[in-house]
């Protein structure tokens, strides 16, 4: 809990000994706080969720959205343009851009933690499962199951003790349930929306080229 | 622990949307980043303080002004002079006066926590005692007793289920030990280095006024 607060308060030191001038740092700021706002109501949601064991896919893409995707892409976007002085215009295309590439991005996270190579993400297989979380994946498979199947899922998730084979067997019921297919077509939505907030933007050619390739490293990645 | 990260950000938020100009706020940003640094080490020295059993008063002291007397004394002080823009002397004074007090200003936290009137402090008698805390006092007390006493010192302190008779027993051992009146002499010490400082300072007179209120308040009170 200490080092978290101290890694917070570092952050800020970091951020007013960049050597940015105080008036751009100034119209920064607001962003800054908020995102940190954002993320942290987003840990509460998720913890709430899995408490309250809300399993409906309205609940998970919430907590994707405030507990991820703001942070890791249209906060940091934003951030960006605003120290740079961005026209409204701009940060408007960032917002449409970043916020459904990073729930995109989340989601692909979702899919790794399940059906992912250890090796590759460096994630031990299956611990997402033992931990419960409430992903889009999980309530995608909670929604398309049949009763008898459904109660499995919830009975196996979350246990800690969950061996080599439970974790088979809740990988099957997901899949079978057409719930990966069902996430990665969630995926390339969000990733076809992003784009074409992108396509509409007024960007020159290098920005646009990172973005695009940004949008694929996120969405595509297999770690 | 979301609670207190949602607290350390709005602080930050606070104090940047107050109004302040961002070439003052810059110039006082430091004080502030250091005071939260320093806060936050304080209370991890103070935990690992309480794991390691250290029961000097060389350690009750370090922890005192890194977990307390910095940030409720000296660095408000400096950090409103940097605001203000005070010159390096008046600064120094009030390190010189802010640094004492807010030990002292501890010092009587912890006679309180042990000796106070629940009924005028509002924090339930002997719970710095249940909860074992290593305070200047308790220091004084474990290096003044003889071998039996200071064992038995040891065995009560910490003990969640201290009765009365437990915690009043604890209070015997410490007055009769003699560092009642060792830390109520060294509460004094520091307070004259503090008021001191005050009198060598450069003050107008009713800041001179304020800051011997302060140090009246600090280290007499009795809530």
């Amino acid at each position: 809990v200490l080092l978290g607060d101290m890694a917070l308060v570092w952050s800020d030191e970091l951020l007013h000994t960049s050597g940015v001038e105080p008036a751009d740092l100034a119209r920064a700021r607001p962003v800054f706080d908020e995102m940190r706002t954002e993320v942290t109501a987003g840990q509460y949601l998720d913890v709430l969720t899995v408490v309250t064991g809300d399993l409906s896919t309205a609940r998970a893409s919430k907590v994707a959205r405030y507990k991820s995707a703001k942070y890791t892409v249209e906060r940091p976007l934003l951030f960006g343009g605003a120290l740079a002085g961005a026209p409204a215009a701009l940060l408007r295309a960032y917002a449409g851009y970043g916020l459904p590439l990073g729930e995109a991005f989340q989601l692909r996270d979702d899919v790794l933690g399940v059906f992912g190579d250890p090796a590759q993400t460096g994630k031990p297989a299956g611990d997402d499962l033992r931990e419960g979380k409430r992903t889009y994946l999980v309530a995608a498979a909670h929604a398309a199951l049949g009763a008898a199947e459904r109660a499995e899922l919830v009975a196996r998730l979350g246990d800690p003790g969950l061996d080599d084979a439970g974790v088979e067997r809740l990988r099957t019921l997901i899949r079978d349930s057409g719930a990966l297919a069902r996430t990665e077509e969630h995926i390339t939505a969000l990733t076809a929306t992003a784009l074409a907030e992108l396509d509409a933007a007024e960007l020159d050619a290098e920005a646009r080229a990172v973005l695009l390739e940004l949008a694929d490293a996120a969405t595509r990645r297999a770690v």
